[in-house]
This record gives structure tokens, sequence and C-alpha cells, in this order.
């Protein structure tokens, strides 16, 4: 089965949601993207539909943005 | 171990974000809260912070806010 993705920018906001989703999910079971050192993924996550970080993106495709640490476009500038 | 919360007030984006939770955390490992069935929990996600739902309150007491269906003030009106 894919992973869940988690995209993230290193904010405050996102590393404080990084650390509860790994709790409940597990480090193991999840594909860390942080932008602020890949931002090679930016296209892919917009063409999944994430449009702020932190997100997590399901095996299945849906997106759940948590919280509000950035948007997307922020992150573009 | 305390078991998360999810609250949510079964509206389309609560029902979906519901399914993508179970599916990733497992039910078993969860404890959700309909506002829509039992308001009397109200009080309890409000004072622990939740903003809106769905919203997933963790063991250790952050919340996260995911996507957005409803205010925590619609919902007392």
């Amino acid at each position: 089965m894919t992973k869940p993705v988690f995209y993230h920018a290193g904010c405050t906001v996102c590393v404080s949601a990084e650390n509860d989703i790994i709790n409940l999910i597990g480090a193991d079971n999840l594909d860390i993207v942080h932008f602020g050192i890949d931002n090679s993924r930016l296209d892919e996550a917009e063409k999944a539909g994430v449009k702020s970080v932190p997100a997590l993106v399901t095996p299945n495709g849906n997106v759940l943005h948590i919280n509000f640490g950035a948007s997307m476009a922020d992150l573009r500038n």
C-alpha cells in the first residue's frame, strides 16, 4: 500500500503537527516531505490538491489540511 | 494511554475526514464524538481548544483542525 505523504515546510505549526502525526501513525508508515529541504516535490503536492502546509495526503488521494502553517503560494515566493 | 478524540458534526467534510482518520489510525484507537448525536461534549471540545470540526485532539492535548466543516459557534446555533 502507498504510504500517506505528510508535506510540510519546517514552520512551528508544521513541526508540531509532524510530531503529532508521527505519534499517531508511526514514522515508518509515513512519507515525509520537507519543502525547505526538498522543494522538487512542490508540483506533485499541488497536483494532489495541497493548498497549504502542513497537509497529509492519504493513500486514496484525499488531502487533509491540518491547522495552517503556510500557503503553497507563499512557499513559491 | 488516552485515545485521540475525533470530534465531528456529520457534515460531508467531517465524514470524509473521519473515514480517512479511521483508515490511518484504526477505529479501535479513536474516541469518536459526533455532535449531531451527542452535543453534551461541546464544552469539553471547546475547553480542549477545538475551534472547528472536524478536529482531532491528540493524547498530549494538541488540536489538529483537519480541513474545515463547521465552526464550533455554528454548532451552538
